[in-house]
């Protein structure tokens, strides 16, 4: 296994992975437990709201997204968090039964000033079901190690 | 039990809910399912890195979030959903063993164009410890529906 640090993320850079399945029975259990409205757990409450059918919480959407990150390839790098979220766009409802890829975009990358052993990326992840539809964008700054500080760039 | 309106969010109007306790089986289990970076996992990981001990996922704490403000206020009022995130900044980390406080600011406020039966408004949410340390702060633009749609503001 080899550790991707943020000398290996470049502007440009694209990734895909997935698919993932996202099931009835999770969509209605992380409602259950961090975001219980009703629309994100009785398909007849679901049907009369904006939704239109029962559809996955938002927050559960980014946090799928991130655990596809996690396992495609953020557990083999150097991450070590992120600052913050810088945008979400909740595009589209996710649905049962709905298989869904995440096309990630690296567009920026710095060197952190206060700590040159780390550096930020700005990345893009669009999450996309089986049709090519987009389902939801998310931009975060995630940081990395690097693997050779203060080297000439 | 009576319902909250759009008209019954104002600029200016904060609330303040909470306390909840967070436990440290909570922030493993959350990690394992979602964000599984051994910080988020593991002591002895966790000491090493940026963090400084055990923390929960910064998702987690924006779904910590969402729970506390659907038990005090969405799910007893005519909440829709929202487009999307502002913002989310991950200000210190929240350990096991926490209470924690949300305070929800309403900023601003304007009906649909589109749907003049729904109006936006735009919340911030402080997390906060009860050292009064802000662990998060989140912005959202949450829909609601209006009781009166189209009569005279």
């Amino acid at each position: 296994m080899s550790i991707r640090y943020w000398e290996d993320f470049n502007p440009g850079d694209t990734f895909e992975f997935g698919p993932r399945l996202v099931t009835r029975e999770e969509i209605i259990e992380f409602a259950s437990e961090f975001d219980p409205q009703p629309f994100h757990l009785e398909d007849e409450a679901a049907n009369k709201s904006m939704l239109g059918g029962l559809a996955a919480s938002g927050w559960h959407v980014c946090c799928i997204v991130m655990k596809m990150a996690s396992d495609a390839y953020l557990l083999e790098s150097s991450f070590i968090g992120a600052p913050g979220v810088e945008e979400v766009r909740w595009v589209a409802p996710l649905r049962a039964g709905a298989s869904v890829t995440v096309r990630a975009t690296v567009h920026d990358k710095r060197v952190s000033r206060s700590r040159p052993e780390m550096g930020f990326l700005k990345v893009s992840h669009d999450l996309i079901d089986a049709d090519g539809k987009t389902i939801m964008t998310l931009s975060v700054n995630p940081m990395f190690g690097l693997r050779n500080p203060g080297a000439p760039s």
